[in-house]
């Protein structure tokens, strides 16, 4: 047992959440619940594990063979540690497809694990919300899904120029792959890959393996056609024999619907895929503006046909998943990150040992006022107290002498106005209070 | 791809949560939270996955070997799904040993795994509330962390009656097993392991495998002593020479300190041990009077060596971990759950299709006001959008027709007093507010 060179570093990929960090974390999660449970969501939990199957059917084979991590239970069963959980909540729809009242507004916030190369934003432990409407076709339930999206990022400070929603749907895209370009079913899913990696490859790279999946001799009308379409900038703008087939039907209906939301940062874009194979219609993503941060915030889609492979009448559904580190590097970048104190409101220090119970009276009655206080138990000096008071960011300090006890009168310092004043309890208990409502008006403010 | 057999069960020995009872687990989690924070307790958040070793310190062979859930990573590590929180704090506190502001008060509410055998109380997935305080040597720590507990309970509404907390401490255990009982260390954690399982085995088979430890020669001696030990209902009915032990020290002290935070059904337990290895000084257990249901609810200790495993100076520390299935179980059984109905607040019923532009409007108007809506954008009959809105408990209904469009006054229905009313709309805001106030008061009154 000479165990003394155990690593005090968190496993590979993973992250540890000291308090500074899970305030971030819970903030961005409050104003996810909270935006959630104002469109009608309620909230789920499901399982850490699935049965590996619960992903090879429509996940994509490149989640479940390469990023998911997966093991033998001591049962004999393979089971994965959840990658997602949009095969989780069809599952649970699934089991309860006659009992749930439709439509059903689902959201959850949950942790999950890929193995990815560990880069800025991406961790091998990562937390999500999920947020899906089950059964409703029409795409106003895509618009709500949108728009739920839109005013997320607006409750936490952001203005409509800082972020772009990119949007396609599937039957667009398979009538692009199969009708305008002609391509086979095997030729259409390989351009969709290609689609997909476009902005993480070169030209060249591009147009070599687009040559590949056409073919020599189709080759040069294929590459014209795709150049058309990448200049389009509107569905309108489309080569006709596209935009008016009936598939671009929904995307129409989609951008109305949002206009009426005030969703105005909406745009069609032929190139966004989208990589899960279980999307059937509507998909969408959300991009951050920002040139030197110009990444993907999140996306999601319509995924119609997963609920009945489990054995279910299918359901249709559309969801969303927003992920914690891209979310917070998006508040970083944008300066949208309040400052947080800790959750403590006030901090007991006892000026003499002879006073140590007077001063648990005192923390206790300021708790059954419904503060939040922490009480030093240490006997330690003044100075060594107040270090430890500061350095967690507590916002009040209250001391407790002999003449503080005698009088009721206690030291009530400010530390973040560093005022300092003389308050009977109930004067305390006020200020207290007062500053908990500031910072909820604040949050109102944001939300308004 | 024929996968329309997926099993739309849960992995065993897991749960799905669906909203209902999701409620019931976030009313748990917010007491415990509030609690937590009322005693300056701060929340983090820790990684799934540690390697193996972190727990094959000290955290007792059963759980390492049979029940943890271990796997070879990618990386060839061997990494366990956690099944305790308590080495991971350890190793987290180990990590900023020199920035942590001390006494560090911690808490997290996280989800664990464990091979268990399926019974009523345990899964395999279970979550718990971790609660550690570290850098306080004194049992005045011991008796903070025990005052939570009682509170916690307390503020779930639970009376002192309805259960009672065992006490005991690894120094007069030691104390017991090596000087009064006279075993060497071998037997004296066999002896430890025994009376652990003391309660779930015979008196027989008690007494054979005492014997088994003793020696045929040292046994009748041996187990009269223990006989006498059994009786003791206090420290200071056991046999002199162990009562007058200095290792009693710090239990009358923690006694002493729990009168004072009015902790008055706290009891000394000699037989009371808690498995993991890693306990050095008080060790405390709550258990449920419920003659149904006497089980243990949940428990913890002090344990001052951990944190040095990790390479860094030691740190005394602290805490307790309640499981949620055990608590659940136990308001349950006292009938101390309150009724809970969705988190949304109002669902807008539209009488006709020709107005869903203005119910959608009124919804976010609502929502602008911070009511949580959910609007049916279905286009069903009348009854149907009723029965939905009546499957989710959502307390109140809002039908918007030509009438309600054209005057601003709308039909509200309280579907918990099943009255309806003709209200404007500062009206509805102001029923919806006063209802979710009278909530929070109810809470307080609990909280009182």
């Amino acid at each position: 047992m000479t165990m003394s060179s155990l690593s005090s570093n968190p496993y590979k990929g993973t992250r540890d959440w000291y308090p500074e960090d899970k305030r971030v974390q819970n903030y961005i999660f409050k104003v996810w619940r909270e935006t959630a449970e104002s469109f009608g969501y309620e909230e789920y939990g499901a399982p850490l594990l699935e049965p590996i199957e619960v992903y090879a059917a429509k996940s994509g084979q490149e989640l479940v063979n390469e990023q998911t991590y997966v093991f033998t239970d001591r049962g004999e069963r393979t089971v994965a540690i959840r990658p997602e959980m949009t095969p989780t909540i069809s599952r649970m729809v699934a089991a309860r497809r006659q009992e749930m009242a439709y439509p059903a507004r689902l959201y959850s916030i949950a942790n999950f694990m890929r193995y990815e190369r560990p880069q800025r934003g991406r961790e091998r432990e990562f937390w999500q919300l999920n947020l899906d409407l089950f059964g409703v076709e029409s795409v106003l339930a895509d618009a709500e899904i949108i728009t739920y999206g839109a005013q997320m990022l607006k409750r936490f400070g952001a203005k409509n120029s800082m972020f772009v929603i990119k949007i396609n749907n599937r039957k667009v895209i398979d009538v692009m792959m199969r009708e305008y370009l002609g391509l086979d079913e095997v030729g259409a899913q390989l351009m969709v890959k290609l689609f997909d990696r476009k902005s993480k490859i070169s030209t060249e790279e591009f147009r070599d393996q687009a040559i590949a999946i056409f073919g020599q001799e189709a080759a040069p009308a294929g590459l014209k056609k795709i150049s058309e379409l990448l200049l389009t900038k509107d569905i309108e703008s489309m080569p006709s024999e596209l935009a008016n087939h009936g598939a671009f039907g929904e995307l129409r209906q989609l951008f109305v619907e949002l206009k009426k939301t005030k969703v105005t940062n909406a745009v069609f874009d032929i190139t966004l895929m989208r990589g899960l194979d279980y999307y059937t219609g509507t998909v969408f993503e959300f991009f951050d503006t920002d040139p030197e941060n110009n990444r993907s915030l999140f996306g999601g889609g319509r995924y119609d046909g997963l609920v009945g492979l489990f054995g279910a009448e299918p359901i249709s559904a559309v969801g969303m998943a927003p992920g914690l580190t891209t979310t917070e590097l998006f508040l970083k970048s944008h300066d949208l990150l309040p400052d947080m104190t800790s959750t403590t409101e006030a901090y007991v220090i006892t000026l003499s040992e002879e006073l140590r119970d007077q001063a648990s009276k005192l923390a206790n009655d300021l708790r059954a006022e419904g503060v939040r206080v922490e009480l030093d138990i240490t006997g330690r000096k003044l100075d060594k107290q107040l270090k430890t008071a500061l350095k967690k960011k507590i916002p009040f300090l209250v001391f407790i002498g002999h003449d503080e006890v005698e009088k009721e009168v206690y030291t009530f310092k400010d530390t973040t106005s560093e005022t300092e004043h003389h308050y009977s309890f109930a004067r305390m208990v006020g200020a207290i209070k007062d500053r908990r409502r500031n910072g909820e008006d604040d949050l109102d403010t944001l939300f308004g």
